[in-house]
């Protein structure tokens, strides 16, 4: 996605080879806009998912996927972080670790809004080793509940967790997959293989 | 606006005669659609308020405050919530209680994001104490900017949030004044006084 890898390039900070802080738009401040327009990305690539709900894990997620949810007219769901928990009679919880915090935290959702069958489409805004996105796919499974794909603003390609999400065989979709990160340079994996429509 | 009290009606969940749960379209699960028409009413109410910046506390305060952003097209901000901070020197930070949590958190936000003369929009999912809202009006004002008015989804008028806000001099816009909360029934104040646009 053009306008994403130019916001990229323009704004992001590049902190040592594997972080990556784009608070400009992205993370802390949030350009509405440019959420829309990755709403209509993301629909675009799973109009033929027959998605019934989307789900994210907050907060950064949140903003991109509200937009999808609401060009796909379906739900959004957010997953929340928690340290650690008491009460989990009726949520789905799974432990997520994350490296950047380096420190393992509960992901939850209410077992009310995920039900047998439905298709669900996961959003977030990074993806590295995928931590995140795996124990997202893990709380849909445990719902009976299908996983219809993943969908990234940011994938670090050079981390593993996009490998690791396709060769357990989720159709993960990520609008900027960046190759290599360095002080003078974010180099991008360009997109060939994609359909013509996804292209923009 | 009546679809918000028609939805708090028909979903929301008394727990005791404080707690709202809203959890099937604002809090956990949120309606995109919803969201939108909550932006829009926002705008309205604020359009000559000349907004530059809107500002929300994460996570539920995201979904309303980005469409409001969208239609007003301004950038949002979000603040972020933690439990204690070592580094704090590019942060604006003030600390608020949270009676549902009772517990003390640090509300932060980047100073390089909010700048003296700014007029800042702050939007936020609830209103009970004004304990988030009173701490980030001190945040706008220790940028130098201007609270440009403070617009509520849900306010719960039997508690003294509204009251001291309206007292202190800000204009504050709730989409739904609850005015007693009880299992059999729900109570809204009219909003008589609102101009004729805002009443929908």
């Amino acid at each position: 996605m053009r306008e994403l890898h130019d916001k990229i390039r323009n704004e992001g900070i590049v902190l040592g080879e594997h972080v990556l802080k784009v608070d400009t738009f992205l993370n802390h401040q949030i350009d509405p806009e440019l959420m829309m327009k990755i709403g209509q990305q993301f629909a675009d690539r799973f109009a033929d998912a027959a998605v019934d709900k989307v789900l994210t894990l907050e907060s950064s997620g949140i903003a991109p996927a509200l937009m999808t949810a609401l060009v796909l007219r379906t739900p959004l769901l957010f997953a929340r972080k928690q340290k650690s928990l008491t009460l989990t009679d009726n949520l789905f919880v799974e432990s997520v670790y994350s490296f950047t915090k380096q420190q393992k935290s509960d992901v939850t959702v209410s077992r009310k809004f995920l039900s047998p069958g439905e298709k669900v489409l996961i959003i977030d805004d990074f993806l590295a080793h995928g931590e995140a996105a795996f124990g997202m796919v893990r709380i849909v499974k445990a719902a009976g509940a299908e996983v219809a794909g993943i969908g990234i603003v940011i994938e670090k390609s050079f981390q593993d967790g996009g490998r690791k999400l396709r060769e357990a065989g989720f159709r993960v979709e990520s609008l900027a997959r960046i190759a290599s990160l360095s002080a003078e340079r974010i180099e991008f994996i360009q997109q060939a293989g994609m359909p013509a429509s996804s292209q923009p």
